[in-house]
């Protein structure tokens, strides 16, 4: 008999590397078992995919509404306990809804809808429910983040009073200096991918990020985008200033035209006792600054570590995970959460999160269209 | 109807981490389904296990003999495919070897046996069967490794001139001064052991990467091992001195007496035409040094790197990847072998890394015994 | 027969670190000789220190307007051919204006004056004259900032289309916290400091930075300072927003209450054909960043990089030089401009650099006291 | 009245990067004046030399003989004090011998002679007088490398039990491989260079750093090296197993043929309580790690340091210091000593580090012709 939560997945077919991600993640703390889905559009890819990966294909359905349809005529013993949603973005809301109204947990892949509106409505239906409903920021799940987390709300720093984060990529770079490129790429039209490239796709990580590891909450924002071509509707670079309170400030920076950088993502905070410092792209390391002593390099597994941190550590000091790994703590701890089990509120991002991640992106853009003003959060 | 290979584990029960690592491993590329096994001595504990994590006892057998038995019962369709062994080292020479003679693909862990005679007689089994044998040194399944391998190959560093690899870790230094400890340490008892702790633990590994990576031989060593006090029967540190030939030489330096190391595995070669490091704690990163040009920094998932190491990559550049996502490498190399699917020799190590190793293990006591003197490898 | 330049200098004395610096610095290329100056107000502590540093005292003058009139009474090959200016920031431009009204080229600590004002009006002085005028923004003298200028003038990495600078420290944080002392702390006092603590400070040297490595001028600027209380009246903190031309934008960010930071002075320069990144601590590596290439790291004293960079550098490849030598190679440029050798206009910056400074540290806070608007500089 | 002491210099005129380092050095601390010296065996460039460095003529001489023949004629009020010598290895031993005759207080460049034996002789006749010897191990200079010394003193790291020092550099790869460069290099030629290349150059300065960071002495070596090519006769890379006790081992790793690498000189050092390691190309880190706390990395300059390691910085921490600075604080050292001051002796290497390292290199060739068996030091 197996006490494995049945898994269903809603897009990720394909060569999809967030499929992959979410499988992987699935699987690694022995709690899930993928029992079916809709991974592509065309049924016969979908059958083809579900062959592929190894996995029955009598759950495979058509199409969602043939698998909410048919998963309901289930026992609840055999239905599907948490549905993952990795379908394109302006899918996330409709299947989402229709997911919380039918009682299923979800997983949901960021950003969590297209609009404020649409995420407000998710969060008032989630209300009435009695499900789970979790926003797959990953990078949350790192060990090192987590411990960043416990340490700021433990006063390890003291009072925040300065916070600068930063992602950098430069993918789109060879896309935005080719007029015909730009044209077509879908993250780069505004009808597929919502009113923002950079702040959508990660500057919300970044808003994220800080929310989750200083437990405050941002209120004011003031936002210069750069679109570097007239003919380009959407911003591929973008820095926004971040106010807390009257004298706590920080700022967000964000761009997708920085040449060769890759997936350069990086959190400081500093408080009046010290600081912490991560990089994504290294994220075994916390960097631990204070005043009078020597920087404090933190590492994964050991018992210095909080006890949320270390829930994420699978290995010993010294065996490097990675992104998968990181994944694999939020399945983890929605797993807990399906099953009752007693879970940190720190181990995965919920609807409020995905809530404030939409609000962000559409103040972030009106102050930049208003000519960089300041806008409430 | 899943293609999966059907997968069975020996050990790894309990609080085992390199249960842990296996199952995961197996995972990543949806081609393995765990299907049974013998994962703890006590029959009670067995089940529990497998119901916890989650997959069908009915498989799940009393020891050794007895899955052997029944899973030869089963159709050739049904009968497990390929079976890993995690138990201690002493029993993985008899269980490989009455699982190769009985036709099962095999998934070893390292060291492959406890002697070289050991280890050859397996490798004779192995050469009348047909079936895949491979040792788990999880290292070389990482995408810099496999690249740094393929870069020597196509000459990119010249004629190999020095080579230097450390493996350091510090965790015995607590054990090794407290004369109780050292004297209950399963490690420290060359009954459980063998006869070596520090070059057949983590030597080994060092000794491995090297062939693997240069894909020569190493000829004689000169050892000097530290065992730091004198009731104590095994080395907890040690340097070997290696030849490749008359002018081209090496060095391997172990310890699990670095205190506040942990597993701080690095690899260095130098050609005649440059030098490339590699450093285990942070496996996304590869150095390649040349006489006249700046250092370069090569990273995963790029289009200059090798196909070997691509293949090794599930996410874009910037998403690091770490060691269990190695271990996943080696075992999607050990399912294409088993589907009889085409695959690059370098996708796993085979019984020959597992029989030099051996072989390794007992030369460098001989040679320290003898009084740090050259011996023939 | 020495021919060595005849040095004065002014301030520096006591403890002074900054006379420490000018004076190694003028020494390092065996140029310079120090014959005399005001290193104190006090004349007897003057004449003491001059003793200390064992120079002769026959020319250690009472006060400023001394030193002019004995000097200029000694015979041109006898008197002093250039003085710096150490003293503190107000004291700039009276003794930098009589100097150069008086023919002697001036070495000038950064802040170059306190007002834009006043650096217009030295500048038109200076047009008049054929004197050498020198502003000390030590960073510029590091090779491999030398190297930056030289790549990016070459098109290395294209067309510029993002820059971000941080300049980060923490020395404020013990100071800003406690109310007495940060009423008696004569940085935090506009009187003694002018009107910008950390935009003055540091903030000039990053926007210097950036104009010398990129040969490019910041025309407009939205500025958010924070002054943390209420009773403090200058800024500890701040961001600016800068802007090239449309579509050309970057960012300043600077704080002296980031608590644990020392010296974290970093450029990052993204062209639409690669980056370059540098870090101050770590001064002698030099990142390049392509598209579709490995990382590059270069280092001081290779062929490969350009004549600029290799005149700063006396060691070969892997012997360290720092922030002695950065200052070094600026007295270095200066001597030969003093001797009428050729030199690279790299070599120093100039009066220009000290009124843009000025000219962007007013820019500053008028932007941030109108409520955070663009301004032109 | 000047109190700097009168410094006289032999060997390092024309392009002397020694030369550079020394007269910097000698700078750093407004301590020393150079007043004189032999700077090329040819007398007009000699005096060339000396305009061009801007320093009077009148006791610049033809040759060491005449030097002290006439500086012995001035008042002992005018005499140069300390005299430092950088001329070829070959000259150091009758040049260091007759200065100490006459009562000079001598600065040697390493390697101190060409022979244990002439190391032993100097000691000999030092110990017969009352002036300062220092052996210019540049690398003990530097600020961090002290507080490691210091910090094993004071316990810190518990008993050490492992010691791995590396020095790996490249610049011998292109000559060694070419027939006729290697036959005209000095550095190959025993004759002007003594029996050891590489261990002569570089591995005494790892040696000395051992012995002067853990106050212990090694007792037993046994070492390999390597020729590359049977007809050059001296080492370009060589390891050497180290004994200071039973249970206390360490090795030295050096290497000229390590293609790419620069001046990667780095020390490891591993007590039963932690470990200290630093880097010479990044001297301003020292890293110490614990069994059960995070990495600590300390930097120059802060409280927590000690005096030793203060006295070496000269400005506050971020701003990094080098190679000259290093050396700097030897020669103020030496000025101490010269004025009878008080002084740690950590602040220079003296004769019985020249001696020891003399010792070392006849021992370590020893050791290799041998058979690469064991031989005391």
């Amino acid at each position: 008999m197996s006490t494995k939560i049945r898994l269903g997945i809603l897009g990720g077919g394909g060569d999809s590397l967030i499929g992959v991600l979410h499988r992987v993640a699935s699987s690694m703390y022995d709690s899930y078992q993928l029992v079916g889905g809709v991974f592509n559009p065309d049924f016969e890819q979908n059958i083809g995919f579900a062959e592929k990966i190894g996995i029955p294909t009598n759950r495979v359905y058509r199409d969602f509404d043939t698998l909410i349809e048919e998963e309901l005529k289930l026992p609840e013993t055999e239905r599907m306990e948490v549905i993952s949603i990795l379908t394109p973005n302006f899918l996330h809301f409709p299947m989402a809804k229709k997911l919380l109204e039918n009682g299923f947990n979800v997983i949901c892949e960021k950003p969590m809808t297209t609009t404020y509106e649409e995420a407000k409505i998710l969060k008032e239906i989630l209300g009435k429910s009695k499900t789970i409903f979790a926003v797959t920021y990953t990078y949350t799940g790192y060990p090192m983040v987590r411990q960043m987390k416990e340490m700021i709300a433990s006063g390890m720093i003291g009072t925040i009073q300065k916070i600068d984060v930063q992602y950098y990529q430069g993918w789109i770079n060879p896309i935005i200096h080719d007029a015909e490129k730009r044209a077509v790429t879908w993250r780069l039209d505004p009808e597929k991918s919502g009113i923002s490239c950079c702040i959508g796709d990660i500057g919300t990580h970044a808003f994220d990020m800080i929310e989750y590891v200083t437990g405050m909450e941002v209120k004011e924002i003031l936002a210069d985008l750069n679109y570097v071509y007239s003919d380009n509707k959407m911003d591929v670079d973008g820095t926004v200033l971040l106010r807390f309170s009257e004298f706590v400030k920080g700022l967000i920076r964000t761009s997708q035209i920085a040449t060769g950088e890759e997936n350069n993502f990086t959190v400081s905070i500093y408080g009046n006792k010290g600081g912490l410092k991560w990089e994504q792209e290294n994220p075994n390391y916390l960097y631990h600054l204070t005043e009078d002593g020597p920087l404090k390099v933190l590492k994964p597994g050991h018992a210095y570590n909080s006890q949320l941190s270390l829930d994420g550590s699978k290995l010993p000091p010294g065996h490097p995970e990675g992104i998968f790994d990181s994944m694999g703590n939020i399945y983890k701890g929605v797993a807990r959460a399906i099953r009752n089990e007693k879970y940190h509120p720190g181990e995965f991002p919920t609807i409020n999160d995905g809530v404030r991640g939409m609000n962000f992106i559409e103040k972030v853009v009106e102050s930049h269209k208003k000519g960089n003003v300041w806008v409430e959060v």
